[in-house]
């Protein structure tokens, strides 16, 4: 009954279209709190932010907060820095009571042993039970699995993959991570580990760029938002093409300069976009032969850039793939882009 | 009661070792006719030879005839000269009643269609319904894979990765072939083309080797036994280092002579053995990234070579995957290798 009337009530002032947002906030979690519903925890733990979400059992994210990773180089005060901040958020909510449990999206986790391993984009090296941990530290189940791979569950519950079978979700953050979903079900290899695509190396070449795994020529240090920036700073750098991104100190630029250069119609800037997803398309020209996916969605602040960046993946992938494959995958940009994959794809691991 | 007494007469026989293979052949024949068991036909059909094979339900072959393959350039010939050839197979065990169906393992057969699609090492051209094809002339259910997915399906079954549910088979031949298994199940891809894993590209540079499918670099260019054949042919001609492999005219080196040579401690063909042996263990290291494999077993003449080959592969390996990979994967020869995994692996896939 009361689930009923804060139902109505809900719907009454949605459609209003209430324009103050707090009024309307403090209402879902006024239906939340009378229902007695319980939630869980999504995470997603990324190379420079930590967002801690709470998720309503119909996959509404109904509060968030967030801390810098780099911030702990001890992971032991990332646990407490974490932990605080999400008893903040668990009091807002009704407390710990209201919690089923929590799911962990973060780089080189391993679903299988709750451990983020040898993960070079993360402040912490080694073998760290973060799992367990976090469990200890609040006292509920916690589940742990690669970022990527809860953006992919993401993305089939919620987002572009719904009613796919064969997928793979590339995202293109600080480093390139990849979800692979075949015949409906995450793919996680006898170790736990499968899907490290920003890993393939894509150039073989004495001089390939290094990447954080401490090898040559990795996807990611090419197509990774910081990956984007590299190839900036070297054509800036090796040639006097005039281009919108002099403006700014060289070493400073990020990829999000390329971006707004690109949209701009800076030359140099998009050409930074053809060479990146020239690279991306031949990347996924090899993984169709792995496993001839419907569709690849791509997640990530450069896809922002829309057509200028997924126009030239599409245009070499089917340049290069094999003749077989050609016309058939689809190429799409994650629809949980705003509504945070990643924190409800943690949240459904669970 | 007529299943008892011919086991009891074929065991005593066996027990004797009767060193007439006619004999305990043809016992073997009126064992299964007695019995009145139901037979499956495997059919592995190769760019260069295509064997029919009449299997048991204990996974026994028992009758086997092969035709070329490449001498039949119409389609419609092939399936006649095959039908004819199995004609003979079927009459051995008792005609046709005694047949329940027939798989076949086919380069880019697609499994959910039935079709062989622009094949790039067999004659027939575009899109080949050769699964209907032997269903009508033979009068029953047929189905198609991927020869290399027969060749995992057979390795699952009766070879080396029994117990297995992550793997990867490779076949080594006139092509390079790959049957990915994840999870217990085979991998087909959104359409029924996954795992075609000779062509990954693994030399982007402008003078990478063409490769059948019409693109450069791939995998199957280099490491194929006709790729071993064109890497000894291409030194034997930029150098003048000795080698026994000189004692033939260079465009009739095949695989095997490198085999043999480097068998008998020839530099060069050891040489090339490194280069091909290099260049697999890279390609496993990014298909590790991808699915992260118990093991990677090598199927095919190559494979003869014993630790000449499976020495490179593994050291390379080791050398190039990421490191939270290093020291897992197990590198394994095809155990049915001499028990035509890839007959037995297609009667496997009705």
């Amino acid at each position: 009954m009361a689930k009923f009337f804060c139902f109505v009530v809900f719907k009454q002032l949605q459609g209003l279209k209430i324009a103050n947002n707090k009024i309307y906030n403090d209402l879902k979690f006024i239906e939340h709190t009378l229902v007695m519903e319980k939630y869980t925890i999504g995470v997603d733990l990324g190379g420079t932010n930590t967002v801690f979400g709470i998720v309503s059992s119909s996959g509404e994210v109904i509060a968030e907060a967030s801390i810098k990773t780099q911030a702990y180089p001890d992971v032991k005060d990332f646990v407490c820095a974490g932990t605080e901040c999400l008893q903040k958020l668990i009091c807002q909510v009704g407390g710990i009571d209201r919690i089923k449990s929590m799911g962990i999206g973060a780089p080189n986790a391993n679903y299988y042993t709750g451990c983020i391993e040898q993960a070079p984009n993360l402040p912490w090296h080694g073998v760290v039970p973060l799992a367990q941990m976090f469990s200890d530290a609040l006292g509920i189940p916690v589940r742990m699995t690669n970022d990527a791979n809860a953006a992919a569950i993401g993305e089939m519950t919620y987002g572009a993959a719904r009613g796919m079978r064969d997928f793979i979700v590339i995202t293109l953050g600080t480093g390139v991570g990849s979800g692979i979903v075949v015949n409906g079900s995450l793919l996680y290899g006898h170790d736990g580990f499968a899907g490290e695509l920003g890993h393939v190396i894509m150039d073989r070449s004495d001089n390939a760029r290094l990447c954080g795994c401490g090898r040559k020529g990795c996807l990611e240090a090419y197509c990774s938002a910081t990956g984007v920036a590299r190839t900036a700073r070297q054509i800036l750098e090796e040639t006097d093409e005039p281009s919108l991104l002099r403006q700014k100190e060289i070493s400073k630029i990020e990829s999000l300069d390329v971006s707004i250069a690109a949209a701009r119609g800076d030359a140099l800037a998009l050409r930074i976009f053809d060479f990146t997803g020239d690279m991306l398309g031949r990347a996924c020209a090899d993984f169709t032969a792995f496993s001839s996916p419907e569709a690849f969605i791509f997640f990530g602040g450069l896809t922002r850039a829309g057509e200028l960046i997924m126009k030239p993946i599409r245009d070499s992938y089917e340049r290069n793939v094999m003749p077989i494959y050609r016309g058939k995958a689809k190429f799409m940009i994650s629809e949980l882009m705003d509504r945070n994959a990643a924190v409800l794809g943690a949240s459904a691991i669970v």
